[in-house]
């Protein structure tokens, strides 16, 4: 067969081998000259924190404080992968040690780890300049994995990313790394994307976007020759249920809390919490005006760019003009510089929500929509209607929670659909830690085996590589007789850190 | 949209549906439980053995010999998974406790661990009529990670498949559990398989056979409303390396130790040698021969059932008639009963084998293709040439492997394309342990992440859930506070039994 190859296919080639080179030495890297790379990154970061927070501010419209605590939150996932790699037991060393005497058939030495896979293509997102793009999570998590990473900066702050890409460059450099381990392909459109996750040497994505951008991406990885795994983080809408009792005992409260998950950031998170859900109580009416009065209260802000604000008001309407769907604050921002927006809020029947998907579509902002249940059957019904989540949070008192009954099959079914169960908390303000889980089921990611958060990110971008009967100076140092790296390992079923 | 219900769609329908009303109790059954179901099962399958293998025995064509050794590696791997629940680590419990008084932001309690994803969807492998069908490993390993199976059966032993179902469920029966937790479809053809794969409930696929049928699969699970992901097991050649001063010293040994391994089970194993590399030594004339002599003296032995030969003569052929192929053993069996098959053999030059696509592809039979390198360059570059494997393997003596700077490349190589890498032994004989890794990059599996063979096969039904601040009551018991289930969980990133 002959194709013609175009130039972003040669482009994307190209980055793509470069980075399989690298891989060629960087998969032998040590935990502790990964570990040395991401804390000078992040001391570098740091360094010129004042100059990437001033490049992204303009081209972002974040405020400077929120973008001095992103820079923060992107240091910070840097060294929690540094302190992760120098622990060291994140590799899921295995040993079954040889049984030669065993019958009918003796076994011998079996041992396994977690090993990098190989060249990653990281896509930054829009709506985190510095934790989510070129240096993000995806980034840090592969590069602490041993795989060489290709950036596909985001169209939306390529000066940002340029220039975070230029101090990992410096980094990668005072440490004599290959260079190649790290490069940013800064060409935009979608065929480079698509040439990037088609090209032969890479071997893994990590993207978060939008819900079409996202299965854009994971349809051309399924067309490849040898599909590969897409990581896309693509779209939430967040549940929240109120229970009850607090809705009749604390219903101001709770209203002032979520609309301030809802506006926080102009709703530009992914864990926005899009639906609230409750039964007709006593307390509706308060909270509804209670959330009414503080969305109200929220002056007009800056979204990250006129598309994201196109994108919002565009998808406001769509929800707002459906059938049995109340406005009950509408933003008044259309018409302004094109980039301030304010928050908005509607109210549906339960009933009319279960049946109509468009309701259950994300709308990228600071939007939320009530969905008022006749009755605790109804209001099961309609969560069970509820696509994948990233999360989804449940709101009650102690007495609430006393109606265990009552309580179990809605706990059942959030477990079911989300990656991340919340308790009287709000679901925006993602912790970085071992435990966070930022994935879920289908379409919150693309795969509800994985978080994009946290220190279990880098599970993504490895792979399980078993050696049988490997003299022990040919194994890695992981798996040898010694445990040199000191660290936990499965020795015939139990996990300890003796050596053998 | 108005779609056309078919009687194959109703009924994957109904069957996965059912699975899902199973899994809403079953999701919440203890280690214990799911342990104790594991081991009855495994009783049950010894107290009716005489019977499942005389029924295999007529289906598959397997020696009684072999049908018993199957029979009891099945039974191992329903009690190793029992094992492993008893010993519950795996659930990788992980606790980041609050930190009330952290500046500038408080962190609250974050816990997760793996929890079941839902019905599974098992096909039966033709080779393997127990251990990798109805309850071979994929169903074993759903089972204790808490996913309901529906089991599509093999046509190819119908009768086994169904006879091993109904020991299955009269131990779920006499332990009380949901009988929908395994389910059996009986139906043959290609569409009530997409079917399943489609049905809105499946949340995942355990497949091992064809790469035809597993890219179809795949295709079928990329292409749902809601993508899920499918373990398929399809395609492997296994590439064998022998190093220069093993060649050249024991030449006939080498050849018997690796025929023995590709005649074995009438060559129907994933894992059989089909690719044998060595450069042009001294010892290549003697390993030849040896290799034919051994091959020849195997009698013709029944295949699994007349497709199968029929492909293997199909596959052979296409090999045989490249441009460069020499055949130097070939089967003899064309035009006996339909059934009976015996070895073949053929050379390649390394030059030859490079670019030519039609010599990488798995002839599964008793089968190898010997492909001689004219140096170790043009070895490395024939390596390189090869998709994903499960295994390579590498045979050398100790002088081999004091040439460190010969040797790393082609640790890299093997390393970088497949699951198990071995050292001086076959392929053949995948031992059932925690270490194990059957898997490896496409076309070998569909995910290089996971293996279908050993305990962590139960990594493919599990996805992580996140629980953030949630009373200790409401947890699971592998986070509550007080350890109960007594596993090693990570607190704070340290590994430990601890009790909060």
């Amino acid at each position: 067969m002959q194709h013609d190859i175009t130039e972003s296919m040669q482009l994307a080639a190209t980055v793509m081998n470069r980075a399989q080179t690298a891989f060629l030495s960087f998969q032998h890297s040590t935990a502790q000259q990964r570990g040395a790379l991401l804390e000078k990154i992040a001391d570098l970061l740091e360094a010129n924190r004042q100059t990437l927070v001033t490049i992204a501010r303009q081209e972002s419209h974040l405020s400077e404080a929120r973008l001095n605590g992103e820079l923060s939150r992107t240091t910070g996932q840097l060294k929690l992968f540094a302190q992760l790699l120098l622990e060291g037991s994140w590799v899921q060393a295995s040993i079954d040690t040889a049984l030669p005497d065993r019958t009918p058939l003796p076994r011998t030495d079996i041992r396994k780890m977690l090993r990098p896979k190989g060249p990653i293509l990281v896509f930054g997102a829009s709506n985190f300049p510095f934790a989510f793009s070129t240096l993000g999570g995806d980034t840090a998590s592969a590069l602490a994995a041993g795989c060489p990473v290709v950036i596909k900066a985001h169209p939306g702050h390529p000066n940002t990313s340029k220039a975070v890409f230029d101090v990992a460059s410096e980094a990668i450099s005072s440490l004599g790394l290959p260079p190649d381990i790290l490069q940013h392909v800064s060409e935009t459109g979608t065929q480079i994307s698509i040439d990037l996750v088609q090209a032969k040497a890479t071997a893994a994505v990590g993207f978060t976007g939008s819900f079409q951008a996202g299965t854009t991406l994971m349809q051309a990885a399924a067309h490849r020759t040898a599909p590969i795994e897409v990581f896309a983080e693509m779209s939430s809408t967040n549940p929240v249920v109120i229970l009850s009792d607090l809705l009749n005992t604390a219903p101001e409260g709770t209203a002032q809390k979520l609309a301030a998950s809802v506006a926080l950031g102009v709703g530009q998170f992914c864990t926005n919490p899009g639906l609230i859900f409750m039964t007709k109580d006593a307390g509706l009416e308060a909270f509804q005006q209670a959330f009414i009065g503080a969305l109200s209260s929220v002056p007009p802000s800056e979204m990250l760019h006129e598309a994201v604000l196109e994108n919002y008001h565009n998808n406001l309407q769509i929800v707002l003009s459906q059938a049995g769907v109340d406005t009950l604050l509408a933003s008044t921002d259309a018409g302004s510089d094109g980039l301030h927006a304010s928050p908005s809020l509607a109210r549906v029947t339960a009933d009319s929500f279960i049946h109509n998907s468009a309701l259950k579509t994300e709308v990228f902002g600071p939007f939320s929509l009530l969905v008022v249940a006749r009755d605790q059957q109804e209001l099961i019904e309609a969560l069970r209607s509820l696509d994948g989540q990233l999360t989804a949070s449940l709101f009650g008192t102690d007495r609430d929670l006393t109606d265990q009954q009552g309580l179990n099959p809605l706990l059942d079914i959030l477990t079911g659909i989300a990656g991340r169960v919340i308790f009287n908390e709000v679901p925006t303000g993602v912790e970085v830690c071992h435990a966070m889980v930022h994935g879920g089921p289908f379409p919150a990611t693309s795969s509800s085996s994985y978080s994009s958060v946290g220190t279990s990110a880098i599970l993504r971008w490895v792979r399980p590589v078993c050696y049988q009967n490997l003299p022990d100076n040919l194994l890695p140092d992981a798996l040898k007789n010694s445990n040199p790296l000191g660290i936990f390992r499965q020795i015939n079923g139990n996990w300890t850190k003796n050596q053998l």
